[in-house]
């Protein structure tokens, strides 16, 4: 879980990956190239290759990096309360926020690429294990606490996480900014129905 | 909706379809020429272009097809039963045929591909809508027996076809086989908690 605990460690790296986020944006995945990436960085392709030896090397660092914020916009949330904490991952899971759409667009193509390059498919592997132990987590303390009915926590956060990956998929597929409001509401009403 | 109306008109037609079937599981999207597609057909590209002016049209028609082979293999059922309608969709649209898995890695490349390609979203879009209408025909006509609950059928079908297209991006980028059972699992319970 190189990507929750390590977070980019110099601003360089930061730098980088907010150039790479931007150039994903504005691109897509298809059309992304070290020089586009060096041109939002404002530096040469020598300075990312310094920090990295490829295009797909920096990218799964990018997935590293976008785990990261995910993380990191979760514990700025102090709640333990674990009705609240389940509201809160699945409401940062299926935000919609209109600037985010490009970047959706970016992250279907480089799902599709994951059968085919192993970093990726490590970093989404990796990913979704985390946050499934997240929603875990929440899920397990519900029960203990007996607010929640005693489920199979691991079978919940995959059910939770196919609804998250169904709706970024067609937000993209079908152009629907409704698709992750639609999900939201699909998960509000299948953690009412198996918590409950 | 010319997929689920007018299927392929001629042998060649369907011949084709089917090459490019094979071609799309051995080679995937990315990798899938017109000279590929022909040698599966075993005819010349000259003989794939005097039925498909190009291969974006012709994987239009392809996708088309698919459509119309899961409406067939829905048709081929006789059930009117509102219940059993619902389930039998369910689990066509969530069946996992191991040897199905390289050509879901194919659509999820062309699923990628529909903000870039009008043809793909077109497809993709109208082929969801037949989809949903089954869902919802089924839905609505629970409702009218009154073995459903008198819930809002077209949320309910974009619901269950988030957890659809959830599952399959899941086996795809995840790898995992077991995202469609898993899926299966979750419409189940959904489908009891708002239907019944």
């Amino acid at each position: 879980m190189t990507g929750a605990s390590e977070p980019p460690v110099s601003d360089a790296d930061r730098e980088i990956m907010e150039a790479t986020h931007r150039a994903l944006r504005d691109h897509g995945y298809a059309d992304l190239t070290m020089q586009r990436i060096a041109d939002e960085y404002g530096k040469s392709t020598a300075a990312l290759h310094y920090h990295y030896d490829t295009k797909e090397e920096l990218l799964a660092a990018f997935l590293d990096y976008l785990l990261d914020r995910f993380v990191e916009s979760v514990r700025a949330v102090e709640t333990t309360d674990p009705e609240d904490r389940l509201e809160l991952l699945l409401d940062r899971l299926l935000v919609s926020p209109k600037s985010n759409s490009d970047l959706l667009i970016a992250m279907l193509e480089m799902r599709s690429q994951a059968p085919y390059k192993d970093a990726f498919a490590d970093r989404f592997q990796q990913n979704d294990e985390y946050i499934r132990h997240m929603l875990e987590a929440a899920i397990d303390r519900g029960i203990d606490e007996g607010v929640f009915a005693d489920v199979d926590a691991d079978h919940v956060s995959r059910a939770l996480m196919t609804i998250v990956d169904g709706a970024r998929t067609r937000a993209v597929v079908l152009d629907e900014a409704v698709a992750l409001e639609t999900a939201r509401q699909t998960a509000a009403e299948y953690v009412d129905a198996t918590l409950r």
